[in-house]
């Protein structure tokens, strides 16, 4: 496999994935074409204006990029697809559209078989086992949580450290991954913005600019450096 | 109906259910005992502790509590109560629960005989229509988001402004709720802790120290005084 998971599209102050640029270039080498999944985007702009942003991004890596909401047969398109960008979103929207349309699965299998791909927020949480470390909310009701699995743990996305003066009594990130590991026994990835993971072949690793906080059952959260495996 | 669905259990820097006393003195009027709902609670602590806790902030004002993890025959329980509180945790293990022991329709007929109920936090949630505007991380799978609807709209609880100085990316609690209107034509009341909703008869008011955040599809966010009709 030959994939980047990351927390944020889009750094503070930043263009839109302009600090993982890099990265991109690496990651879709000898790539022409990617098909972009802009499912998980519930409102403000439109499929067609998502796709576009991210066609403004990879046309300066020379990349062309078509949105999947463009073709008839959703499932075809992913098949003959050489690599794929699923954008940030809603998780619960952008998870229900994959499983009604059947192309979790689909999906799954053609980046195991080797196709490049790239998540960012929503899209870096369906590759891992489910969606139940998401933080969005619950808008719509999927059928499922699970998702591709692409990494044998959970992310967290756009994961936030606790303000010690915010006055709130609503739980913290880790109050609520700590929930998370009440229910369920599997390893959570608490990715803050600026880290991704990287996974080439059986290889993966945190990579970025920060620390990353781990949360397993039964143990206290722990700090890896970037380049650490996973 | 006679009911409170509270933002949050406790303010900063108070105790467990103080600022509520006097409006729990005259919901639960007339009442001796009340059974509480420790269901939201994903760890930490026990339903045992957590029901001990409501106890002893209610027998503070002379009532009893009995926690419906306690009884074998849970319907039975529902159905013999004078009063209800269920307290908060996480929205997904509540409502998962109370679907699964079928719970959720046969408290919600109690209430709607005029049963006193108070919830707070996720025990706020399932008085809306459906729990699509919970905060909670989706720890566990539901078999429906549908909630009891003792009000005609959903609940934001810890309803929490921006902070402009945050330099992250996530979306902002306005960003997710505006995201719900996208795909969910209902009325949702963001309620800031310190405020209640208060039903007493047909009449709905919401009640408590701040404004109150309202947002309803296709209209600008906007903000209502303590004591206006909802």
């Amino acid at each position: 496999m030959n994939i980047i998971l990351a927390s944020t599209s889009t750094l503070f102050g930043g263009d839109y994935l302009e600090y993982l640029k890099e990265e991109l270039i690496n990651l879709f080498k000898g790539i022409d074409e990617i098909i972009f999944i802009p499912f998980a985007r519930p409102g403000g702009i439109s499929h067609e204006d998502y796709t576009a942003k991210a066609r403004s991004f990879f046309e300066k890596i020379n990349i062309k990029v078509k949105g999947l909401h463009e073709f008839d047969d959703k499932i075809a398109a992913v098949n003959n697809a050489k690599g794929f960008f699923t954008g940030g979103g809603n998780t619960f929207l952008l998870v229900k559209t994959l499983h009604e349309e059947n192309l979790m699965s689909v999906l799954k299998n053609n980046v195991e078989s080797g196709k490049p791909y790239l998540g960012c927020s929503a899209g870096s949480n369906i590759g891992g086992q489910n969606m139940r470390t998401t933080n969005d909310m619950p808008i719509v009701y999927p059928s499922s949580f699970d998702c591709m699995g692409l990494v044998p743990f959970n992310i967290n996305p756009h994961y936030l450290d606790p303000n010690p003066e915010l006055k709130h009594n609503g739980e913290t990130r880790e109050t609520r991954i700590k929930e998370f590991l009440t229910q369920n026994d599997l390893k959570v990835i608490g990715l803050r913005e600026g880290n991704w993971i990287r996974r080439k072949c059986d290889r993966i690793t945190v990579e970025g600019t920060e620390l990353t906080r781990i949360f397993e059952k039964d143990k206290q959260p722990y700090e890896i450096e970037p380049g650490t495996e996973l």
